[in-house]
C-alpha cells in the first residue's frame, strides 16, 4: 500500500496514528506530496483524488481511497486488533458519531480558522480567503473543545471506555490546534487529561 | 426506534430513504422538530444533539444517534439486506468516501449557500449570514455537480455498480439544490440520467 501525505499535516496525522495503531506502519510506502509548491492542484494529483487533498491510500490493485475517515476505518477492517471503529452496530454508530462531530467541529473548523483567519500555507496558496468565517470557526473549535471536555467528565475516550478513531480524529486536530495557536482552555480539565493520556501512546509519535 | 426530524428538510431525507430501503419506515417514529421556530437550538433539544440538528436516532435503550452517516450506517448494520454501505473493507471504503465527498461537496456547499448567502430559514434563525462564504460554497456544488458527472460515465451508482448511502446522500442533496434554486448544468447527461433511475425507487417518495 502506498500513501499519500505530508507528514506533520492534520489528515495525514490521522492515518499515520492508525496506521502506528494498528502495527502497519512500516508496511506502507509513503509518497510525499508538496503541498506549499501546490502539487495538490495540479492535474497529476487530482486523479488521485478529485478534492486535492491529502492523505490517499492506494492499494496494491491501484485502488485509490480518500477521505480520512474512510482510510481509516479501511485500515481498522482489513487488519486486526486491536478494534479502531466498533464491532456491534451500535458501538459502531458511536464512534462514527462522534468522529464526524470531531472532525466537523475541531479539524475542519480549526482549518477554516488556519487558511482563511491566518496566513495559513501562503499568498500563492490561499488566494480565496475569508476572514470572518475563519475567525467565526475559530469560535466553533472553542465551542467543541467545551462539549469534548463534557463527554470526558465520565469516561477515558471520546467515543467511550475504548480508544477508537473519534479519539485519533481528535488527537491530530489538537496538533492543528497547537499550530494555529488556538490553545484548550486551561478550565477544560477532563479534556487536558485526555490529552495528556492519549500524547503518552506511541502511535502519538508516528505522526509527529 | 425513534427519529427526530422535519419532514422535507435535506439531512433528515437522507434517513427517511434509507428507512426506506431497508424496510424500516414503517416501524420507526417521527418526532417533529419545529426548526423554523429555532426547537432545535432550545436546551431540550440540545441534550440530544449538541450540534442542534436533525436528524437524530433513538435506539430503544434511549442511545442518542446523531449525524446522518452515522444514523445511514446503523440502519444498515442493524438490519439484513439490501446492502447500502458495503461488505467487503475494499467496498465500504470506496462507499464511505464517496459518500463523505458528496456530503462535503453536495450537501453542506448547498446549505452554506441556502443559509448564508439566500434567505435561508428566515432572519430570526439566519443571524449570522457570510454571503460571501455562501456564493463561494454554490460554486463548489456546481463543481462537485461536474465531478459525478464523470464519475458516472462509466457506473450506474456513485460508488459502483450498486446503489449505497453515497446514491442516498446525493438524492438529498439534490432536493436541496433544487429548493435553493441551484440547477445541474444541462450537459451533465450521466448525472441526469441518475437522477432519473433514483427518482424512480419507492424510497424516493418516502422522503418528499
Amino acid at each position: 500500500m502506498k500513501v499519500y501525505d505530508y507528514k506533520g499535516f492534520p489528515n495525514p496525522a490521522r492515518v499515520r496514528i492508525a496506521l502506528a495503531e494498528k502495527g502497519l506502519f512500516d508496511k506502507v510506502e509513503f509518497i510525499h506530496v508538496d503541498l506549499p509548491a501546490g502539487e495538490h492542484r495540479k492535474p497529476e494529483f487530482l486523479a488521485k483524488n478529485p478534492s486535492g487533498a491529502v492523505p490517499v491510500l492506494e492499494l496494491n490493485d491501484g485502488t485509490l481511497i480518500s477521505e480520512s475517515s474512510a482510510i481509516t476505518e479501511y485500515l481498522d477492517q482489513a487488519s486486526g486488533n486491536p478494534d479502531l471503529t466498533g464491532t456491534t452496530p451500535k458501538d459502531r454508530a458511536i464512534i462514527a458519531m462522534m468522529q464526524r462531530k470531531i472532525e466537523a467541529g475541531l479539524m475542519d473548523a480549526v482549518g477554516a480558522y488556519f487558511h482563511h483567519a491566518t496566513e495559513g500555507l501562503g499568498p500563492d496558496i490561499e488566494t480565496d480567503q475569508n476572514p470572518t468565517w475563519g475567525k467565526r470557526q475559530r469560535n466553533v473549535a472553542v465551542k467543541t473543545m467545551g462539549w469534548m471536555n463534557t463527554v470526558l467528565a465520565d469516561r477515558d475516550y471520546l467515543a467511550g471506555d475504548n480508544f477508537s478513531v473519534a479519539d485519533i480524529t481528535a488527537m491530530a486536530g489538537f496538533a492543528f490546534a497547537d499550530f494555529a495557536k488556538i490553545d484548550i482552555p486551561a478550565d477544560l480539565t477532563h479534556l487536558l487529561n485526555w490529552r495528556t493520556r492519549v500524547s503518552a501512546r506511541p502511535s502519538a509519535q508516528a505522526a509527529a
